[in-house]
């Protein structure tokens, strides 16, 4: 049984403007951000915003590149050669760099979002982009990759660092894949439910699926959503339910590095 | 009387499916080229295929971040707080190094854009704010600043190389400031001229102004613009006028590094 | 005494995923919704969503354009020639009666956001563009100006039909301007003292200003924010501060036309 | 055999200081243009100095709305409801609409650009939006569409005039659509083969395919593109050749309406 974890969410997610969820909040309770780095959303100011509230709070940064499509958020697959992702991620990554530097703090690792990364699931071509894009840009940044994906395989094959997530609030299909957020079963909406299963999972290696029998993922990090009315309470939940079961929560990268 | 000088010029100003001026004559023609890196013009793509042009032309790029103001081309001022130059100029400046990392080659300088350079022109808060971003990113960057302004004396408070340039085809004012593209005189538009009176001030170090006598500037650098009709004509007559005085052109970064 | 008067907000400002205020809550306060038409906000998706919701309620629309600056909410002063402001605020006009085509409700006014209010309040070839551009566009859209300002008289010099608003949590300058957001009493926070000001007001035709004696305003309108905190709460106690008054909520459009 | 014809092209898809193609030589040659409205290309300032050389040229004006893509050009299928299909046509068509008020011309026609036009070609519900928004708009508005495809029969069952084209220099498929740009035989770059092909319809009624027999398609209009090398001269040699045997270049909706 595992004895610590990592808690992930994806941060950072405003822009001009406009915010989402309440970074503040989410950054007292996990232990990694995902910073959106202005691909689905976020801007110079909201990078260097996140980034400040992160290094305040001790947590560990990635970049969390995505599809060009604010509009969109991320969520619809835009057309684009694999080079051509090759060059967003990269660029996104840089960005993010650029502000870390100037917030004093480091991005240590990437995870690719939403519609980007459910292709680079399944499709190594698109994982092996990433994979690319992400080594060149530097040999020592992670990759977080939802578990049991081609993108694992890919970072790997880069000599990345290579660590696998598993989501707190989403359903899984027999193959471990996400349920598509249209279709039902796709979030868990109550904390209990959610915090039982991974305690579960944590406990047993094998994660429920929607239909059929458990799957067995490695996970060195949870992903709890941040975007969502209550996500604050359940990602404060799950926290505390996995402590009380003497399970550590640690960033997968470590507080320094 | 300088026996060496750079010859610059900004590339890599296209968007998405836009063009602008020639890249490929220039980059046979410059020794070093500002690539645009999303500010005023540029996306993910075109800072790649420019840089990879770059690389294969062995042409020494630098960062040319600007207003983010795509519309305007960078050429109004976009009311910012200093703070918000900072965060603007360091992700321009990581995206770039970004796709740098992808085309195999280095960003080694920064030099500001239309609106935002002239603002560093006289604004030391502005200056500042530029000098403190590129020193963050990396404290390996030069600062290529137009020639006697406040962003030279920023930079070098930042411990910045710093270097200057002069414009092949603007004409100055007596203060030693580019004259506004909207007044008589702010362009050169015969190769000839602009070519004779890079000559003179190669030989003299004294810069002929619109009204009152010349101006003592310093130049590592000669800017030649790559967007208007005849530019590279311009660019070629002014190489060639140079190179038959007996004057070299090299990157003022030098080849390697 | 005035006994009607009508309460507008500015609404419809999300852009994609993004949204600002409780838009839905505002609209049963509110009897006319000044909706962002993708200058400083909104997008296709939004326009249409917040005409629907408008339609429901019963709420007259106008369109609220403004500078094309989504990253600054419209509140900088971006450079534009006249020419320049009409070409952005009839296109913005136009882009909303498409959208409100579709939702089966009519754009029958027009309101500058922001900065370009501002600038147009006491420049008066601004304001002229605004008036121009409205009256090319329609002739039958009336114009909602921040009372006594240049707006006004470029408005009624185009033969368009002017109405004039007051802010219920803005404080004013002794020449009846807004007291900019930068400065100490530009906002009213507090829900008694607004509504009693703004009862007093409709009284007495009198605006108490920041410094100096109250100031005679005319007014067909109460602006009332809506992406504030509390911003609902306390439309709803102006607006049942002024019924208990005896002042009755109407649209200054009338609910036909 | 037709006696006149209708020459359209695809103008006004510049964005803030970039051009594309050579607007002003192809309004000397077209009778029709399709005017970019914000989603593949074009601002305010683009569209208002289109419809403005389009109006002293005499030529009649359409709106050419698109996936709100512009770093693709709208050559990319962007995932989109119908819902948004509608709000997204009915937006832009709107905002050309506020700059033609301005430009003192009017919008007469609709034609979807890009991957918008091809996917409406064969999905009828994509083409009953485009039809929806257009007839919101204004059921004066006609509908231009490729020859042959759904977009014609959701335009005639909304009861708008529907008009058909065929393009100068595209390759056909024996099912009447234009062979994709990524295949060979996509493009036809002379302009000989080009004009000749065209006589020959106009006096057939048969359209060439890539593989097999001649395909009869019904034409109102033939699109000249206008932004390749050479287009200009293409496009001139095909209304000499036209002329010449005696066929007149009329717009398909009349000069006047």
């Amino acid at each position: 049984m595992l004895r610590t974890i990592d808690l992930n969410s994806d941060l950072g997610e405003g822009y001009g403007p406009w915010s989402m969820g309440d970074d503040g909040a989410m950054l007292d309770v996990v232990t990694s951000a995902n910073v959106a780095c202005g691909g689905h959303a976020s801007d110079p100011e909201t990078m260097f915003q996140t980034l400040s509230l992160a290094r305040d709070n001790g947590v560990v940064v990635g970049a969390h590149p995505s599809y060009a499509d604010r509009e969109g958020f991320g969520r619809r697959v835009i057309p684009c050669s694999t080079g051509e992702i090759e060059r967003l991620v990269a660029t996104q990554i840089g960005a993010l760099m650029g502000a870390a530097a100037l917030a004093g703090t480091r991005v240590r690792y990437v995870k690719a979002h939403g519609a980007l990364a459910n292709v680079a699931a399944d499709d190594r071509s698109v994982a092996d982009a990433i994979a690319r894009a992400t080594a060149a840009v530097s040999p020592d940044l992670a990759i977080l990759a939802i578990s049991g994906t081609e993108l694992e395989a890919a970072g790997r094959h880069r000599n990345l660092a290579v660590y696998s997530e598993i989501f707190a609030d989403r359903g899984y299909t027999p193959t471990g894949r996400l349920v598509p957020r249209s279709k039902p079963g796709a979030m868990i909406h109550d904390s209990e439910a959610a915090a039982a299963r991974l305690v579960d999972f944590l406990t047993t290696g094998l994660m429920p699926t929607l239909e059929g029998k458990p799957i067995a993922l490695e996970a060195h990090s949870i992903c709890v959503h941040g975007d969502s009315p209550g996500a604050v309470a359940m990602a404060r939940h799950i926290r505390q339910s996995l402590e009380a079961k003497g399970i550590a929560l640690e960033p997968f990268l470590g507080r320094t590095s």
